[in-house]
Protein backbone atom coordinates (compact mmCIF):
# COMPACT_ATOMS: atom_id res chain seq x y z
CA UNK A 1 0.00 0.00 0.00
CA UNK A 2 2.96 2.49 0.69
CA UNK A 3 5.76 3.41 -1.41
CA UNK A 4 8.91 1.49 -1.41
CA UNK A 5 10.95 4.36 0.54
CA UNK A 6 8.01 5.13 2.97
CA UNK A 7 7.75 1.25 3.60
CA UNK A 8 11.39 1.13 4.21
CA UNK A 9 11.34 3.44 6.75
CA UNK A 10 8.58 2.37 8.74
CA UNK A 11 10.58 -1.12 8.28
CA UNK A 12 13.76 0.57 10.03
CA UNK A 13 10.99 2.49 12.41
CA UNK A 14 9.17 -0.84 13.84
CA UNK A 15 12.53 -2.22 15.05
CA UNK A 16 12.63 1.11 17.37
CA UNK A 17 11.35 -0.14 20.97
CA UNK A 18 7.60 0.59 21.52
CA UNK A 19 7.10 1.46 18.19
CA UNK A 20 4.25 -0.85 16.11
CA UNK A 21 3.24 -0.13 12.37
CA UNK A 22 0.85 2.72 12.65
CA UNK A 23 3.43 4.91 15.03
CA UNK A 24 5.82 3.91 12.68
CA UNK A 25 3.88 5.04 9.65
CA UNK A 26 3.28 8.37 11.32
CA UNK A 27 7.12 8.91 12.27
CA UNK A 28 7.73 8.64 8.60
CA UNK A 29 4.61 10.75 7.20
CA UNK A 30 6.23 13.33 10.32
CA UNK A 31 9.52 13.61 8.67
CA UNK A 32 8.02 14.00 4.77
CA UNK A 33 6.89 17.24 6.11
CA UNK A 34 9.25 18.32 7.74
CA UNK A 35 11.61 20.95 6.20
CA UNK A 36 14.59 19.49 4.29
CA UNK A 37 17.16 21.08 6.35
CA UNK A 38 15.57 19.24 9.37
CA UNK A 39 15.63 15.64 8.46
CA UNK A 40 19.03 16.03 7.27
CA UNK A 41 19.78 17.55 11.07
CA UNK A 42 18.50 14.05 12.51
CA UNK A 43 20.33 11.61 9.78
CA UNK A 44 23.32 13.55 10.64
CA UNK A 45 22.44 13.45 14.35
CA UNK A 46 21.73 9.63 13.83
CA UNK A 47 25.03 9.06 12.10
CA UNK A 48 26.82 10.90 14.76
CA UNK A 49 25.99 9.26 17.67
CA UNK A 50 27.99 5.89 16.79
CA UNK A 51 30.58 7.90 15.95
CA UNK A 52 31.18 10.22 19.03
CA UNK A 53 29.58 7.55 21.82
CA UNK A 54 32.36 5.16 23.68
CA UNK A 55 30.71 2.40 26.07
CA UNK A 56 32.39 2.50 29.23
CA UNK A 57 34.73 -0.16 30.17
CA UNK A 58 34.04 -1.08 33.57
CA UNK A 59 29.92 -0.53 33.94
CA UNK A 60 29.01 -0.34 30.20
CA UNK A 61 27.30 2.83 30.47
CA UNK A 62 27.67 5.12 27.10
CA UNK A 63 29.66 8.52 27.14
CA UNK A 64 31.57 10.59 25.13
CA UNK A 65 35.21 11.92 26.11
CA UNK A 66 38.50 11.36 26.64
CA UNK A 67 39.89 7.52 27.96
CA UNK A 68 38.20 4.58 28.41
CA UNK A 69 35.83 4.73 31.69
CA UNK A 70 32.87 6.43 32.18
CA UNK A 71 32.63 9.95 34.38
CA UNK A 72 30.69 7.89 37.26
CA UNK A 73 33.52 4.95 36.73
CA UNK A 74 36.61 7.55 36.50
CA UNK A 75 35.02 10.04 39.60
CA UNK A 76 37.75 9.16 42.04
CA UNK A 77 35.44 11.14 44.75
CA UNK A 78 32.50 8.14 44.52
CA UNK A 79 32.09 5.17 46.66
CA UNK A 80 33.79 2.29 45.75
CA UNK A 81 32.28 -0.30 48.05
CA UNK A 82 28.89 -0.88 46.33
CA UNK A 83 28.27 -2.01 43.24
CA UNK A 84 24.45 -1.13 41.75
CA UNK A 85 23.35 -3.68 39.17
CA UNK A 86 21.09 -1.95 36.53
CA UNK A 87 19.40 -3.44 33.36
CA UNK A 88 20.14 -0.47 31.40
CA UNK A 89 21.21 3.13 30.33
CA UNK A 90 18.13 5.02 31.32
CA UNK A 91 17.24 3.11 34.73
CA UNK A 92 20.98 4.29 35.79
CA UNK A 93 20.16 8.06 34.75
CA UNK A 94 16.69 7.46 36.81
CA UNK A 95 18.49 5.98 39.87
CA UNK A 96 21.65 9.09 39.35
CA UNK A 97 18.72 11.59 39.47
CA UNK A 98 17.49 10.92 42.86
CA UNK A 99 21.29 11.72 43.90
CA UNK A 100 20.95 8.96 46.82
CA UNK A 101 23.34 6.97 45.19
CA UNK A 102 27.06 7.75 45.57
CA UNK A 103 28.47 4.30 44.29
CA UNK A 104 29.53 2.60 41.24
CA UNK A 105 27.35 0.75 38.85
CA UNK A 106 26.63 -1.93 36.43
CA UNK A 107 24.91 -2.55 33.46
CA UNK A 108 23.40 -5.95 32.76
CA UNK A 109 22.21 -5.18 29.29
CA UNK A 110 18.60 -6.81 29.74
CA UNK A 111 16.54 -8.98 32.06
CA UNK A 112 15.48 -12.49 32.01
CA UNK A 113 12.89 -12.29 29.88
CA UNK A 114 15.21 -12.34 26.88
CA UNK A 115 17.18 -14.92 27.55
CA UNK A 116 15.77 -16.77 24.09
CA UNK A 117 19.06 -18.17 21.89
CA UNK A 118 20.52 -15.07 20.53
CA UNK A 119 19.99 -12.78 23.87
CA UNK A 120 21.95 -14.86 26.41
CA UNK A 121 24.76 -13.09 25.30
CA UNK A 122 23.59 -9.60 25.57
CA UNK A 123 23.05 -10.54 29.60
CA UNK A 124 26.73 -9.41 30.91
CA UNK A 125 26.67 -11.76 33.77
CA UNK A 126 29.94 -13.06 33.51
CA UNK A 127 31.51 -9.39 33.41
CA UNK A 128 29.71 -8.72 36.47
CA UNK A 129 31.07 -12.09 38.35
CA UNK A 130 34.64 -10.56 37.10
CA UNK A 131 33.65 -7.03 38.39
CA UNK A 132 32.92 -8.18 42.22
CA UNK A 133 35.85 -11.02 42.38
CA UNK A 134 37.94 -8.21 41.51
CA UNK A 135 36.79 -5.37 42.64
CA UNK A 136 36.71 -4.89 46.57
CA UNK A 137 33.02 -4.12 46.91
CA UNK A 138 31.27 -4.84 50.17
CA UNK A 139 27.68 -4.93 48.73
CA UNK A 140 25.98 -5.38 45.27
CA UNK A 141 22.33 -3.67 44.80
CA UNK A 142 20.08 -5.32 42.41
CA UNK A 143 18.29 -2.41 41.19
CA UNK A 144 16.12 -4.42 38.67
CA UNK A 145 12.55 -3.81 38.01
CA UNK A 146 9.98 -5.59 40.26
CA UNK A 147 8.43 -7.53 37.72
CA UNK A 148 8.48 -10.71 36.94
CA UNK A 149 11.20 -10.58 34.80
CA UNK A 150 13.24 -8.38 37.38
CA UNK A 151 12.35 -10.93 40.12
CA UNK A 152 13.20 -13.92 37.75
CA UNK A 153 16.66 -12.16 36.98
CA UNK A 154 17.29 -11.37 40.46
CA UNK A 155 17.27 -14.95 41.61
CA UNK A 156 19.49 -15.40 39.07
CA UNK A 157 21.97 -13.30 39.81
CA UNK A 158 21.62 -14.07 43.86
CA UNK A 159 22.38 -17.53 42.87
CA UNK A 160 25.67 -16.51 40.89
CA UNK A 161 26.72 -14.25 43.35
CA UNK A 162 26.72 -16.30 46.20
CA UNK A 163 29.95 -17.91 46.47
CA UNK A 164 31.48 -14.96 46.27
CA UNK A 165 31.01 -13.77 49.94
CA UNK A 166 29.26 -10.16 48.71
CA UNK A 167 25.96 -8.97 50.54
CA UNK A 168 23.80 -8.55 47.68
CA UNK A 169 20.36 -6.57 48.12
CA UNK A 170 17.90 -5.47 46.50
CA UNK A 171 15.72 -2.10 46.15
CA UNK A 172 12.77 -2.14 48.43
CA UNK A 173 9.14 -2.79 47.51
CA UNK A 174 6.29 -0.96 49.05
CA UNK A 175 3.91 1.21 48.20
CA UNK A 176 4.80 4.60 45.67
CA UNK A 177 4.28 8.39 47.10
CA UNK A 178 1.72 9.64 46.18
CA UNK A 179 0.07 6.42 46.15
CA UNK A 180 -3.98 5.32 46.77
CA UNK A 181 -4.25 2.50 49.04
CA UNK A 182 -7.45 1.43 47.28
CA UNK A 183 -5.69 1.44 43.82
CA UNK A 184 -2.91 -0.70 45.07
CA UNK A 185 -2.30 -4.18 43.97
CA UNK A 186 -2.43 -7.13 46.26
CA UNK A 187 0.74 -7.92 46.11
CA UNK A 188 2.54 -4.49 46.79
CA UNK A 189 -0.09 -3.37 49.02
CA UNK A 190 1.37 -7.16 50.95
CA UNK A 191 4.78 -6.13 50.93
CA UNK A 192 4.30 -2.67 51.93
CA UNK A 193 2.26 -3.99 55.00
CA UNK A 194 5.69 -6.73 55.86
CA UNK A 195 8.09 -4.35 55.20
CA UNK A 196 6.61 -1.42 57.49
CA UNK A 197 8.36 0.48 59.76
CA UNK B 1 22.79 14.21 32.68
CA UNK B 2 23.20 12.65 29.11
CA UNK B 3 26.41 13.23 26.76
CA UNK B 4 26.03 15.86 23.98
CA UNK B 5 24.94 13.79 21.55
CA UNK B 6 22.36 11.57 23.02
CA UNK B 7 20.88 14.60 24.42
CA UNK B 8 20.97 15.70 20.99
CA UNK B 9 19.42 13.10 19.56
CA UNK B 10 16.84 12.93 22.33
CA UNK B 11 15.52 16.17 21.52
CA UNK B 12 15.12 15.37 18.01
CA UNK B 13 13.39 12.26 18.87
CA UNK B 14 11.11 13.71 21.33
CA UNK B 15 9.55 15.94 17.90
CA UNK B 16 8.09 12.87 17.06
CA UNK B 17 4.27 12.65 17.01
CA UNK B 18 3.43 10.36 20.62
CA UNK B 19 7.44 10.58 21.52
CA UNK B 20 7.86 11.68 24.80
CA UNK B 21 11.50 12.13 26.39
CA UNK B 22 11.87 8.71 27.85
CA UNK B 23 10.48 6.65 24.80
CA UNK B 24 12.88 9.28 22.54
CA UNK B 25 16.09 8.20 25.60
CA UNK B 26 14.87 4.05 24.53
CA UNK B 27 15.39 4.95 20.53
CA UNK B 28 19.03 6.60 21.36
CA UNK B 29 20.33 3.73 23.31
CA UNK B 30 18.60 1.21 21.21
CA UNK B 31 20.41 2.54 18.15
CA UNK B 32 24.07 2.87 20.56
CA UNK B 33 23.65 -0.75 20.67
CA UNK B 34 22.65 -1.51 16.95
CA UNK B 35 25.61 -2.36 14.62
CA UNK B 36 27.31 0.73 12.88
CA UNK B 37 25.39 -0.85 9.45
CA UNK B 38 22.06 -0.57 10.43
CA UNK B 39 22.43 3.16 11.81
CA UNK B 40 23.97 4.43 8.94
CA UNK B 41 21.33 2.09 6.74
CA UNK B 42 18.81 3.99 8.94
CA UNK B 43 20.22 7.45 8.36
CA UNK B 44 20.05 6.72 5.06
CA UNK B 45 16.73 5.92 4.52
CA UNK B 46 15.46 8.99 6.15
CA UNK B 47 18.04 11.36 3.83
CA UNK B 48 16.56 8.87 1.02
CA UNK B 49 12.60 9.55 1.61
CA UNK B 50 13.09 13.25 0.89
CA UNK B 51 14.82 12.80 -1.97
CA UNK B 52 11.97 9.73 -3.44
CA UNK B 53 9.26 11.29 -2.43
CA UNK B 54 6.47 13.71 -4.20
CA UNK B 55 3.31 15.80 -3.02
CA UNK B 56 0.33 14.80 -5.50
CA UNK B 57 -1.28 17.71 -6.85
CA UNK B 58 -4.69 17.08 -6.26
CA UNK B 59 -5.01 15.22 -3.05
CA UNK B 60 -1.81 15.76 -0.93
CA UNK B 61 -0.99 12.62 -0.70
CA UNK B 62 2.81 11.33 -0.76
CA UNK B 63 4.22 9.13 -3.76
CA UNK B 64 6.95 8.12 -5.30
CA UNK B 65 7.62 7.65 -9.61
CA UNK B 66 6.72 9.62 -12.54
CA UNK B 67 4.03 13.06 -12.93
CA UNK B 68 2.46 15.21 -10.76
CA UNK B 69 -0.60 13.10 -9.72
CA UNK B 70 -0.33 9.88 -7.39
CA UNK B 71 -1.62 6.68 -8.64
CA UNK B 72 -5.03 6.94 -7.07
CA UNK B 73 -5.45 10.37 -8.64
CA UNK B 74 -4.17 9.31 -11.89
CA UNK B 75 -5.72 5.74 -11.79
CA UNK B 76 -8.82 6.74 -14.31
CA UNK B 77 -10.91 3.99 -13.36
CA UNK B 78 -11.78 5.65 -10.56
CA UNK B 79 -15.09 7.40 -9.79
CA UNK B 80 -14.34 11.24 -10.33
CA UNK B 81 -17.83 12.03 -8.82
CA UNK B 82 -17.07 12.16 -4.90
CA UNK B 83 -14.20 13.37 -2.88
CA UNK B 84 -13.04 11.47 0.60
CA UNK B 85 -11.68 14.13 2.77
CA UNK B 86 -9.39 12.95 5.53
CA UNK B 87 -7.06 14.65 7.90
CA UNK B 88 -3.88 12.67 7.54
CA UNK B 89 -1.90 10.02 5.18
CA UNK B 90 -2.91 7.25 6.96
CA UNK B 91 -6.26 7.66 7.24
CA UNK B 92 -6.48 7.65 3.58
CA UNK B 93 -4.67 4.15 3.82
CA UNK B 94 -6.70 2.94 6.41
CA UNK B 95 -9.66 3.62 3.80
CA UNK B 96 -8.05 2.34 0.84
CA UNK B 97 -7.85 -0.83 3.00
CA UNK B 98 -11.37 -1.58 3.46
CA UNK B 99 -11.41 -1.39 -0.64
CA UNK B 100 -14.68 0.02 -0.03
CA UNK B 101 -14.12 3.53 -1.77
CA UNK B 102 -13.68 3.99 -5.17
CA UNK B 103 -13.59 7.46 -5.35
CA UNK B 104 -10.60 10.38 -4.95
CA UNK B 105 -9.07 11.80 -1.92
CA UNK B 106 -8.24 14.95 -0.66
CA UNK B 107 -5.88 15.36 2.38
CA UNK B 108 -7.25 18.14 4.93
CA UNK B 109 -3.73 18.25 6.49
CA UNK B 110 -5.05 18.73 9.91
CA UNK B 111 -7.89 19.75 11.90
CA UNK B 112 -9.66 22.19 13.93
CA UNK B 113 -7.21 21.36 17.24
CA UNK B 114 -4.16 22.61 15.37
CA UNK B 115 -5.68 26.07 14.42
CA UNK B 116 -2.51 27.95 16.13
CA UNK B 117 -1.31 31.09 14.50
CA UNK B 118 1.63 29.03 12.82
CA UNK B 119 -0.83 25.64 11.51
CA UNK B 120 -3.87 27.86 10.34
CA UNK B 121 -2.58 27.28 6.81
CA UNK B 122 -1.22 23.69 7.08
CA UNK B 123 -5.30 23.20 7.11
CA UNK B 124 -6.03 23.23 3.13
CA UNK B 125 -9.19 24.40 2.91
CA UNK B 126 -8.88 26.78 0.17
CA UNK B 127 -7.75 24.20 -1.94
CA UNK B 128 -10.13 22.29 -0.64
CA UNK B 129 -12.44 25.01 -2.06
CA UNK B 130 -10.98 25.30 -5.28
CA UNK B 131 -11.29 21.28 -5.89
CA UNK B 132 -14.78 21.68 -5.76
CA UNK B 133 -15.79 24.12 -7.33
CA UNK B 134 -13.55 23.06 -10.59
CA UNK B 135 -14.25 19.12 -10.72
CA UNK B 136 -17.67 17.92 -10.95
CA UNK B 137 -17.98 16.10 -7.64
CA UNK B 138 -21.67 14.95 -6.42
CA UNK B 139 -20.48 14.33 -2.95
CA UNK B 140 -18.21 15.08 -0.73
CA UNK B 141 -17.48 12.93 1.94
CA UNK B 142 -16.01 14.47 4.80
CA UNK B 143 -14.05 11.01 7.04
CA UNK B 144 -12.50 13.36 10.15
CA UNK B 145 -12.42 11.45 13.26
CA UNK B 146 -15.65 11.56 15.71
CA UNK B 147 -13.53 13.40 18.01
CA UNK B 148 -14.15 17.07 19.16
CA UNK B 149 -11.58 18.68 16.48
CA UNK B 150 -13.25 16.43 13.96
CA UNK B 151 -16.52 17.63 14.45
CA UNK B 152 -15.93 21.06 14.89
CA UNK B 153 -13.55 20.74 11.60
CA UNK B 154 -16.60 19.08 10.09
CA UNK B 155 -19.07 21.56 11.09
CA UNK B 156 -16.44 24.03 9.85
CA UNK B 157 -16.06 22.69 6.61
CA UNK B 158 -19.92 22.22 5.93
CA UNK B 159 -20.34 25.83 5.91
CA UNK B 160 -17.63 26.56 3.58
CA UNK B 161 -19.24 23.81 0.93
CA UNK B 162 -22.89 24.82 1.71
CA UNK B 163 -22.26 28.05 -1.25
CA UNK B 164 -20.85 25.48 -3.50
CA UNK B 165 -24.14 22.85 -4.05
CA UNK B 166 -22.50 20.01 -3.61
CA UNK B 167 -23.89 16.54 -1.09
CA UNK B 168 -22.03 17.01 2.30
CA UNK B 169 -21.65 13.49 3.88
CA UNK B 170 -20.00 12.03 7.10
CA UNK B 171 -19.18 8.98 8.35
CA UNK B 172 -21.63 6.66 10.18
CA UNK B 173 -21.39 6.52 14.06
CA UNK B 174 -22.16 3.39 15.91
CA UNK B 175 -20.78 0.36 17.62
CA UNK B 176 -17.55 -0.93 16.53
CA UNK B 177 -17.76 -4.88 15.26
CA UNK B 178 -16.57 -6.39 18.12
CA UNK B 179 -17.72 -3.86 20.88
CA UNK B 180 -19.92 -4.46 24.13
CA UNK B 181 -22.88 -2.31 25.08
CA UNK B 182 -21.83 -2.64 28.55
CA UNK B 183 -18.31 -0.49 27.59
CA UNK B 184 -19.60 1.86 25.25
CA UNK B 185 -19.06 5.29 25.83
CA UNK B 186 -22.70 7.14 25.83
CA UNK B 187 -22.36 9.35 23.33
CA UNK B 188 -21.42 5.74 20.84
CA UNK B 189 -24.57 3.77 21.90
CA UNK B 190 -26.79 7.28 21.78
CA UNK B 191 -26.04 7.35 17.82
CA UNK B 192 -26.45 3.58 17.30
CA UNK B 193 -29.55 3.86 18.97
CA UNK B 194 -30.83 6.82 16.81
CA UNK B 195 -29.17 5.48 13.17
CA UNK B 196 -30.48 2.04 13.82
CA UNK B 197 -31.88 0.32 10.93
Amino acid sequence: MYSPSIQKLIDQFRKLPTVGPRTAARFVFYLIHLPQEEVEDLANSILELKRAIKICEFCFNSFEGEGNLCPICSDRSRDRTTLCVVEKETDLISLENTKAYQGLYFILGGTLSTFKNRDIEKLRTKELIERVQKANFQEVILALNPTTEGEATILYLERLLRPLNVKVSRLARGLPIGAELEYADKETLKSALERRK
